[in-house]
C-alpha cells in the first residue's frame, strides 16, 4: 500500500479515479495535470489511513461543482479552491489539520491531492462516496449525520459565498443556485468535520483502491485482454468485488443536456458481436444500464464505460459515436448499500423507476435464466 | 421634524413610505402591524438625523429580498431578519450600532423600524435610495462606492447565507440565485457601513419625508381634494420638490408575472373624462407614466399610483381592474440623477429604450406644447 502520492503514481490514482467516477467528474488527465504541477512544486502527499486520524483532526474537504463540461472549460485552479477552504477555515474559526476527499471520482479526487501538496497537510486514504455522484446530499457523510454545512463556495474573481443549511438536500439545493449564478461552476469545501466523525462516515481505502485499479488500466502488459485485467483487479478490491464485463460493442446514440449544473442523457451501444443493444444513462454519472431492455445493473452500483482497447475509463462528456466500447459493472461499497444509503442514492434519488438490485443478484439471476452453468463462482462471492 | 418613531406615527411612516415605494415592497399595513407590535412591546425607535452619526459607528440595513406578492404570502419576521443581521454581524466581529434602511419604499422601510426596537438600536433618517429600487446594485450606497457585500440572506427555517462579490451587480446576481431557493424571498443584511461611509452615500431625511408624506394622505381635512393635499406636501420636500397629477382613470388592462423574485408587468388606464389612455411600466416599481405613447415620467423619478378617493397609493400586487386611480410623478431626490446613478437606476438598467428625462422638464415641454398659459411655476421650481 503506497504511504504517499507522488509524481510516480498520480497518473495511476487520476486513472482509477476516472473510472471509480462512473462517467462523472471530468476528464482525469486534466486532475492529473494539475497534481503533478503541485507535486513536483510541493513535494509528495502524505496518504493518512482512517484509522490513524486523530479524533481532534480538523478535515476539509475540496471540490469543484457543476457539470464536468464546464468544469473542463474553466479549468479549476489551486488559487480557487483556497479561496473556498480558506472562507470555510474563517468562518468556522479553525484550520485544516488534514484534507479528505468528498468523492473518489474524476477530479473531485484529484484536486484534493494537488491542494493537500499545496497546504502541506496529509490526505486521508477515504473518501465520502466511494465513487461519484452529482448532488452533495448523496455521500456517505450525510447517511452518518455529518453535516453538509456550512459549506462555502468560490469562483474564479475571488467572489464566494457561506452557507449554512439544515438539511444536505437545502445545501445542494442552495448551493446548485449559486453554482449555476457562478457561470455554472464554482470551487467549494462541503462536510467540514473532525477526525472522530470521519471514522465513523468515510469510504476507507478508497484512495488506495483508484491506485490499484489505476495501475491495472496503466499496465501494459502482453497478455492479453486489458479489461480482463481490470476486473481481475476490481475483484481484489474490498470496497468493490463483484465485477462483470457486462457489454461489448459500438455508441450508436448519445444523448446529452447541460442543466442545472449537470450533464443529463443516454448513450446506447450496439453489440460489436451479435444485435442487442445496452443503454446507459447517466446524471453525470453513470446510473443503470440496461440490455435489450433488461437491467443488468444500478445505482449505487458502479457502472463505467471503458475504452476496449486500454481499459481507460470514458468520462460522460467524451463519450463519442461509433467509440467502441466495453460497459464494466461492480459492486458498490458496503455502506452505500444500507438502506439510509439507498434512499439518498438509489434508483429512486435520481427518477428511475427500477428498484435497487445488486449487480451480483442480477447476474446470478440472468446466467440462470440463460442456464449459464458456471454461477459457482457468484455465489461463492456472496459477502459483500 | 419627528424625533422618535411611535405607535402615534408609525402608520403615517408607513403609508408616505408605500407612496415612495412606487408600487413596490407590498402592502404597507403590513409592514405597519409588524412594527406597531415591534413599537408596543419594545418602545419607539430613536430617529437619528444623518449628520448626527458618529463616524465609528456600524450601520446594518435589514430588507426583504423577492417578489412583493411573496413576502406578503410568507410574511417576513423579525426573527428570520434577526437571523440575516446576526449573521452578518458574525462574520465582519463586529455589532450594530445604529440601523439604516436599504430603501425608505414598501416593508423594507418599515422592517428596519420594527427591527430597531427589537434590538433597541437608533435608525438613521436616511436610506439608501430616498425610493425603492428591484435590485442591490440600484442604490445610492452603490453609487458611494460602499460595498454591497458582504451581505447575508436567511429563509424562516434558519438555512442561511454569506456572500462576498466585488461588484453590487455580482452581489445581486447571486442573492438573486438564492432567494429563488430560498423559495422566493428571504430577509437580508447587505451594505454593512460605518458611519462615516454613511454620510457620504445615504440619502439624508427620507424617514421624515416619508411622515409628512404619509400624514398628507391619512389628514381627513375637510377642504376638497386629497390628492392636491399630497401634491402640495411633496413640493414642501427637500428630496422631492417636483410634484405632478399626471393622469385621473380607471384601470382597464393589466398584466403581470412573477419571475426571478420579481413583479413584471404594465397597468393601462383610461382616462375619467377623455378618450386618453395612460401606460405604467413596473418591475416591483413602477418605471415608466406614458400617456396615448407620449412620455411624462421616466425611472428614477417617481411615479405612483394612488387612489382617486383617498391618494393612498396602490401597491403593484394590489391593483385591481376597474380602480378608479390618480398616477402621480414627482421628481427624485438629486443625488438619484448624477450620471452614475443613472447608469445604476435609469431607464436602460431596466431595459427601457428611453433616455431619461427630468419630470419637470417632460413637464414644461408638453405645457408648452399645448400652450398652457402658466408654466412660469414650473420654470421657478428649477432649482433641483
Amino acid at each position: 500500500v503506497a504511504e504517499f502520492i507522488t509524481v510516480d503514481n498520480i497518473e495511476d490514482l487520476a486513472a482509477g479515479a476516472a473510472f471509480l467516477g462512473t462517467g462523472g467528474g471530468g476528464d482525469p488527465y486534466i486532475g492529473a495535470l494539475l497534481c503533478r504541477e503541485a507535486l513536483e512544486r510541493y513535494g509528495p502527499v502524505r496518504l493518512l489511513p482512517l484509522a490513524e486520524v486523530r479524533d481532534e483532526d480538523a478535515l476539509f474537504t475540496t471540490a469543484g461543482m457543476g457539470a464536468p463540461t464546464i468544469l473542463l472549460e474553466k479549468l479549476l485552479s489551486l488559487e480557487d479552491a483556497d479561496s473556498s477552504v480558506r472562507a470555510l477555515e474563517r468562518h468556522l474559526g479553525r484550520a485544516a489539520t488534514a484534507m479528505i476527499a468528498a468523492e473518489i471520482g474524476g477530479i473531485n479526487a484529484t484536486l484534493p491531492i494537488a491542494y493537500s501538496a499545496m497546504r502541506g497537510l496529509p490526505l486521508l486514504d477515504a473518501d465520502g462516496m466511494g465513487r461519484a455522484f452529482p448532488q452533495l446530499q448523496m455521500c456517505a457523510f450525510n447517511a452518518a449525520e455529518i453535516s453538509c454545512a456550512p459549506l462555502s463556495l468560490a469562483d474564479e474573481f475571488g467572489n464566494f459565498a457561506i452557507i449554512e443549511a439544515d438539511t444536505a438536500h437545502k445545501a445542494e439545493e442552495l448551493a446548485r443556485s449559486l453554482v449555476v449564478a457562478f457561470g455554472a461552476s464554482a470551487t467549494m469545501s462541503c462536510y467540514p468535520m473532525t477526525g472522530a466523525q470521519a471514522k465513523v462516515g468515510a469510504v476507507a481505502g478508497s484512495m488506495t483502491a483508484a491506485l490499484e485499479i489505476g495501475a491495472a488500466i496503466r499496465e501494459r502488459s502482453s497478455d492479453g485482454d486489458p479489461v480482463s485485467r481490470l476486473l481481475d483487479v476490481l475483484r481484489r478490491q474490498p470496497l468493490y468485488g463483484h465485477a462483470y464485463r457486462l457489454f461489448d460493442g459500438k455508441i450508436v446514440e448519445l444523448q446529452r443536456d447541460t442543466t442545472r449544473g449537470w450533464v443529463v442523457g443516454t448513450c446506447e451501444m450496439a453489440g460489436l458481436d451479435d444485435t442487442r443493444r445496452c443503454l446507459v444513462k447517466f446524471q453525470n454519472e453513470n446510473l443503470s444500464a440496461e440490455i435489450d431492455g433488461v437491467l443488468h445493473a444500478i445505482v449505487p452500483d458502479l457502472i463505467t464505460i471503458v475504452d476496449l482497447e486500454t481499459a481507460s475509463a470514458i468520462p460522460t462528456e467524451s463519450l463519442r459515436y461509433g467509440q467502441r466500447v466495453v460497459v464494466v459493472g461492480c459492486s458498490a461499497p458496503r455502506q452505500l448499500r444500507t438502506p439510509r444509503c439507498l434512499d439518498l442514492m438509489g434508483p429512486a434519488a435520481f427518477g428511475l423507476h427500477q428498484q435497487y438490485q445488486k449487480i451480483e443478484h442480477l447476474a446470478l439471476e440472468l446466467n440462470q435464466q440463460l442456464g449459464v452453468p458456471d454461477a459457482s463462482e457468484l455465489t461463492q462471492r456472496e459477502t459483500n
